[in-house]
């Protein structure tokens, strides 16, 4: 069993307890691990490194780099434990979140495809360990990654030391799943050979030097996945005008019934979305995406997608366990790529991929806020969706019109933090419609958004602050500066963004 | 001497007098034109048209698409006869800014690399008439561009009809200067093969259907270029700035004394920026830029600058004498590309291009203001600015810290208007000081702006909302929404920035 997955027998000496990983480990080096939304990433060393300070009663503090979100037992147990000084790209964990909010954590929210590319060149400080799970370990060291790649093989390439996770839950049919490309710093850049998401271009494994692997520890603790809510009403709805769009794409010829690589965030109202997909008449698709979800697992299933190219698969555990259970179906429909590959412009541009991303709010001229809430409070960070928005054939945008029982409007005059501009944003999708802002002015954008995707209680107040806004002496970008924020103040000081 | 500039005699049934080219112009078109950042654009025809506008006492509204700002001849002109209904993708006319900021022209600000791509997939409706200024036209009909590309290839591409300006003014010697490449829309794109800023990759001319030319003008009037203001002593302490970061980087071992490709906005901050290299010890430089200004040729004539890729020339009235008196030396220095590759994601990111551009405003956790000042009012647009930005080697934002008469701090808790997020932002300098915000979260960006580049008498004042924000209860971004726009509100009132 051990020879299959480390197969180079100098490297059992390697082979230790999580304690021992973790030991090395220091105060105020820089950890950069594998691990995508949330799958793949190493799970008894950082358990083992909380309880050792604990046990030592040690206050040490860490950087925490990943590929994007993680599951509890790295984030949320290292949070908890106060452990982690500065931590990038991306999150969805509650402790870490709460660390992040009170001050606790810096937290650095990149663009994802930004990550791998600027540790490359050095802008992100010394990477001191790299720790990876693997399903494996080739006879020249080099590491067969598990359910996600992501920033894993340039952390790798930069650190001193690298520890090794090897997983037995996860099955090693996975190998081949992988499809490791680096590209080269400029000004030594060539153009990524990818013309098609299922063009293989790279190696198997992570390329690893066999002398920086410096501890591998054995474990079987699974992917703490996310549970998936049900779809509700309002999904339903936002999936139904995504398709009407699509379809009305396709009749307007800008689109075929195969439409374009497709990728689609993660979260329940993006796997509605999916789901809509299979009901469609579309065919033959494609996904050139992040994250492979129980609904891309249905749609390869029923044949409606041929091909997924991501960065890490993230079902739920039902999904899961199917997913396992039929390895060998999916084994050559998916490719897992680092996220520098498959979030990368210039692939992204080249291929024409359909982005579908999910806002937390979207202003009157088409700016989106993907991040902080009501300004300042971090919810997950950027993640892909800059990278997908800005260089997608068709970017699009979807949220329900209103949140927290509708005291909250997604449409606001202002939103409170910009992570897409004006620039960048195509379409805009809520359960009350469509607005399509391609070729728009800011007041065309205004006048579409407030008429097809505000909620009724608060597209008067939209339209009142709109019209105000336009009687100013500038009229390129309306705004009443002194009130363009006031909706989310009179929010965060009464509990609701409506009027007495 | 025409035959040298119409080869095909067939054409010459063509050439017809500005007045008749600019009948073929109805209420309601879209008008794509040549020219970028105010050169190599059509001067006739547009003139013509407003006269004859005048003349019938007609109404006629265009849209009027070009690559970038364009001269007074063609904005000018068109916006104070009231004929442009709407305007993209980006000015610097007076006439136009004061009609789109009164409410008279709809103007769209888009990334310049975007236009000829979404023109191309349809997105911005069907373009009638391409109207290109050209030093010739060839045997089979393709058209030889003067001191820009632009989007002209793409508008030639996409119009039902293509009207050329024979300009005589226009050195016949820039034939060769033009590499025009237009990539095809997906699922057909293919990689774009420029691994060097000095690649050629495409034709010299215009690829045009013969049959589409409708109207073939002659003229001789000059590019109306902009005087650059002389170099003051802030724009030259910005460029020393710039110019020790740049050295620190190579000291720091992330670049070498060769750099990488420049890329540099417009204007006299930048010209500065671009003449202090002249005095550095960098070697061997190369530019990836989209305008090649005056101290963009005296670094070729010292050779400082081996090669410069742009898609326009636009230097002063002195410096275009110089030029077209030693063409034959810049000939073979300069490649002027459609603003669809100089601008490319794919090949900025490609080269590692530094990215260096001007800022309005930029606030204290490193959002960037390129476009609207108080957040209505439209000075010129994001131009090349987020092209280059997002996908830099390192991007850097210059900006005095004060504007008019230091009662504006360019330095504010948050930006009235984002063109470029945290996300993409590096490098911040003013005369004050860099920022280097490479791996800070917000709260470390917030403290190395205000103590490196905000202006001392903002600085307290900048520290006041920082520290009172974090008291809040998150302190992620922290920020007081009531009061994070306040500084704008209080210029529109009361003409400063500062606090009685």
């Amino acid at each position: 069993m051990i020879s299959n997955r480390i197969r180079n027998k100098k490297l059992l000496d390697k082979v230790c307890t999580a304690k021992e990983a973790a030991m090395l480990i220091k105060d105020g080096m820089t950890i950069g691990t594998s691990g995508f939304t949330p799958s793949g990433y190493p799970k008894a060393v950082p358990l083992a490194l909380a309880e050792l300070a604990k046990e030592r009663n040690e206050k040490i503090k860490i950087n925490l780099y990943t590929g994007a979100s993680v599951g509890d037992e790295l984030d949320g147990v290292l949070a908890r434990a106060g452990l982690i000084s500065k931590r990038l790209p991306y999150q969805t964990n509650e402790s870490l979140r709460e660390s992040t909010n009170n001050g606790c954590c810096e937290f650095l929210d990149m663009h994802l495809s930004h990550v791998p590319h600027y540790a490359k060149l050095g802008f992100l400080g010394k990477i001191d360990i790299a720790i990876v799970e693997a399903v494996a370990i080739t006879k020249d060291g080099n590491i067969i990654p598990s359910t996600s790649v992501g920033a894993a093989p340039t952390y790798v390439q930069m650190a001193d030391k690298v520890i090794v996770e090897i997983n037995t839950s996860q099955p090693l049919e996975l190998e081949g799943m992988a499809d490791i490309y680096i590209p080269e710093k400029p000004p030594y850049t060539r153009p990524i050979p990818i013309v098609m998401p299922n063009d293989r271009i790279g190696t198997e494994y992570i390329p690893c030097d066999i002398d920086k692997i410096a501890a591998i520890v054995i474990t079987d603790i699974e992917d703490n996945v996310r549970p998936l809510a049900p779809i509700d009403e309002i999904s339903q709805k936002i999936s139904e005008n995504l398709i009407n769009f699509l379809k009305s794409e396709v009749k307007n010829g800008r689109l075929t019934k195969e439409l374009l690589p497709l990728q689609s965030g993660v979260g329940s109202v993006a796997n509605a979305v999916l789901a809509g997909l299979e009901k469609s008449d579309f065919e033959n698709l494609v996904c050139y995406t992040e994250v492979i979800q129980d609904s891309m697992l249905e749609l390869l299933d029923s044949g409606k997608v041929l091909f997924a190219s991501g960065t890490s698969i993230t079902p739920s555990a039902e999904g899961l366990k199917k997913f396992k259970e039929n390895i060998n179906f999916y084994r050559d429909k998916i490719i897992l790529r680092p996220q520098e590959i498959s979030n990368h412009p210039e692939i992204i541009r080249r291929l024409g991929v359909i982005a579908i991303n999910t806002a937390i709010e979207v202003d009157i001229y088409g700016n989106v806020n993907s991040t902080n809430i009501m300004g300042s409070r971090m919810m997950n960070g950027i993640g892909g969706s800059g990278d997908f928005t800005r260089n997608a054939y068709i970017s699009i945008f979807t949220t329900p019109s209103t949140a927290k029982n509708g005291e909250i409007s997604s449409i606001v005059p202002m939103v409170s933090h910009h992570d897409h501009t004006e620039h960048d944003v195509m379409v805009i999708i809520t359960e009350q419609g469509v607005a399509d802002l391609r070729g728009l002015s800011p007041k065309e954008r205004a006048k579409a958004i407030i008429d097809n995707c505000a909620h009724p209680d608060f597209r008067p107040m939209l339209l009142d602050y709109f019209n105000r806004a336009k009687e100013g002496k500038y009229k390129h970008t309306p705004h009443i500066l002194n009130e363009a924020l006031s909706w989310h103040d009179r929010f965060i000081r009464k509990g609701t963004m409506k009027i007495d």
